[in-house]
């Protein structure tokens, strides 16, 4: 129960990478008051399994009483990639709410108290404009493109929108009426940005909370365009298993380990909000998991000791199932090779299949969502193809973007924890 | 009377420095229809007599048929200083309107044929910004610096907004639905790259007319901060012959000769305007001169012989008055010290105080004109003072800026003729 000011922050900010102006949201609890916080996420791809890590840290939001803001940046969708028209941006957003939605209802995390707001509701408007106008006229082509370096690809000729990103992305923070913007660590310099601007357009500087990257499944292995490293909301059990079957995940090898790496960001802070929701533990969110759909036990075999988070099923002939109480002992066991990737594999797929279930019924109940999914991507794998012949790059906008350094520092964004290896595919590197 | 295409486009196009798609206006003469311009001027500062070159010139435009948009840029005004909050800026977009109807009614250009918008009617509108983002994904940094390499001043340091000034120009002409943008020869980069990047974005390629640069007053003395560099038009004649006096003029040095200039860029032009519209050659504009305000007289004296644009009067004992019948001939006999400065001084200020004077007549007349001047430019001395603290570089909107060459080359621009040596001053070098 998050009941103090005390607890409500420690509930805001646990698990997370960074805190940058925390105190602006201890002055808000201080006062008794609801901090606003905001998400972004650009309709663009097909969204993966990543989107699990904001999503589940968005939980903690609702627990502490936060006001949570998702935007769906179709704008930002729409300048990352112009041939694209607006429909289809439009059927990307549609397809986009509806599998937050499944996903937020999924983890039994009630959708009632989200707000959902297009970025086209106000980022074409004419105070937003003039405000962008404005930015431009103070901001300089160096700081644009600093606070960029790690989200917008550095290419030798950048277009202007890699440079205009980062002022929309500030005015977002104004104009959703937010006290936090929440994102990925890798949106550090835009959120410092933010942080140094708004306040020259006579605007208030918000805090910004940074949850920590996922590396993708496929590990360092960056030049791989391996399909088989990014796990879609929808793809049946069969495919998740192949998948994660034919990720790299090396005995031993803690570094470069996407397997490991998702048991950490996902799968343990999922069975603990589990864990601590069977035992009332959901602060303000009464409602948390009433309107659930899907089983909603932690991932922890009958059995286990207490306090475990995390089972790993093995035969009695092998050692028997392995349980840990947190992610540093599976970590350090894994390193021993006391664990083999094959058991790991299986604990993780078996996971992913269970979190994926409950998404990929709702899926199949919901006629709209079917015709909006045909819609919003047609051909998938004759997009990926024309992709890779396109010459011009177009920047991604904020959330959307990837550096260049290896997969293990680099994956996951505010958007949601996109895979880097699929990353560096979907860019058209090889 | 410029009745046939032909004799249309040659009135159209004379007089300019350079033409870039001539053929797309002759096509529309062609086919009998009436081409469209625009021609753009951001209210910052007060306007000097500069305005006179481009405001000439349009006297052509409506003579040869020509729908006339005269763009009043408040919003490139509001970017071009911060400083000046919105109401200032809207004083100062009154009161160019006020001073540009007084100077084309004092130049017997009927104004009821032009067409007056504002910017921010239509740029900070939802279509126009989306056509501002969609430029911004196609647009590199290369080009759009390279644009606006001659009219956004060279810092180490540049900001955003002028990199995204070429793009809002090049959306201009489409907003404005224009067949051609009319400017001085400084605008060049920017319209090539209106000309490459419009049919990108799927619309028509437009034609440009250039006219050409008039140098300061101060000629080549660009580290003058000479405030007599600098005639507005609501100077008295005491204050027009006082600057002209103290005016760089050096006897026989034709090429750094601000008052030469002035005779070849404004005052023949207006001379011969005159002499053809006495002889009734005012084309499709049969109702020019008819509301003119103040004596339209040619600058030419009694007794010159037939064919004399220009005369400087002297007296019998240095030789007698001497009258041209073009500038080279002019310009030969200064060459050759034929001409002293003080008696080119004394007609160019002659001339100046006969064109200011139904301006300030007008002004004189108008209350409410007054009232705007008052809040447009509440303390210009306390301004300029100002403006030389200011460290934080905004770069000019389109047709306000000038590059760091020498004066001579670089001071007239699409929102009328500005002398160098005041743009110098105004930006705060020294």
């Amino acid at each position: 129960m998050a009941s103090t000011a005390e607890e409500k922050f420690e509930l805001i900010t646990r698990r997370l990478d960074e805190v940058l102006g925390g105190d602006l949201i201890k002055a808000i609890l201080a006062e008794g008051k609801t901090p606003k916080c905001y998400w972004g996420s650009a309709p663009t791809g097909r969204p993966h399994i990543g989107y699990f890590v904001p999503l589940t840290k968005i939980a903690d939001f609702l627990r502490a009483d936060v006001d949570v803001t998702i935007l769906l940046a179709d704008v930002h969708a729409f300048l990352d990639n112009l041939k694209a028209p607006l429909e289809l941006v439009a059927y990307r957003t549609q397809y986009y709410k509806k599998l937050l939605l499944a996903v937020f209802t999924s983890l039994g995390i009630p959708t009632s108290k989200l707000r959902f707001v297009e970025g086209s509701s106000y980022q074409l408007s004419r105070e937003y404009n003039l405000d962008n106008y404005k930015l431009c006229t103070i901001v300089t082509e160096h700081d644009a493109k600093k606070a960029g370096a790690e989200v917008v690809k550095q290419v030798e000729s950048p277009l202007l929108s890699g440079l205009i990103y980062p002022g929309m992305q500030a005015l977002d923070e104004q104009y959703l009426d937010c006290d936090f913007q929440f994102g990925g660590v890798d949106q550090r310099k835009i959120f410092t940005f933010a942080e140094l601007y708004l306040p020259r357009l006579g605007y208030r500087k918000r805090a910004h909370l940074m949850n920590p990257m996922v590396p993708g499944l496929a590990g360092g292995k960056m030049s791989s365009s391996d399909p088989n490293s990014k796990i879609d909301f929808l793809d049946p059990p069969e495919v998740v298993r192949r998948k994660i079957k034919s990720a790299f995940c090396e005995e031993g090898n803690t570094t470069q380990n996407g397997v490991l790496a998702f048991v950490k960001a996902v799968l343990i802070p999922i069975s603990e909000l589990r864990i601590e929701r069977l035992q009332g533990k959901t602060g303000a969110d009464a409602e948390e998991g009433a309107g659930a759909v899907g089983e909603q036990t932690p991932f922890v075999l009958e059995g286990a000791p207490k306090g475990t988070v995390f089972s790993i099923f093995r035969k009695e002939e092998h050692g028997g199932s392995l349980h840990y109480s947190n992610f540093d002992a599976l970590e350090a066991d894994f390193a021993a090779k006391k664990v083999h990737p094959k058991d790991l594999k299986t604990a993780v797929a078996d996971a992913i299949v269970r979190l994926l279930d409950p998404i990929r019924q709702m899926f199949e109940a919901d006629e709209e969502w079917q015709k909006v999914e045909k819609l919003a991507y047609p051909d998938p794998n004759a997009k990926a193809e024309k992709k890779k012949k396109v010459k011009v790059y177009h920047p991604p906008p904020p959330g959307k973007g990837k550096n260049t350094q290896p997969a293990e520092t680099t994956a996951a964004s505010e958007d949601g924890a996109h895979f880097a290896a699929e990353a560096a595919k979907q860019e058209g590197s090889s």
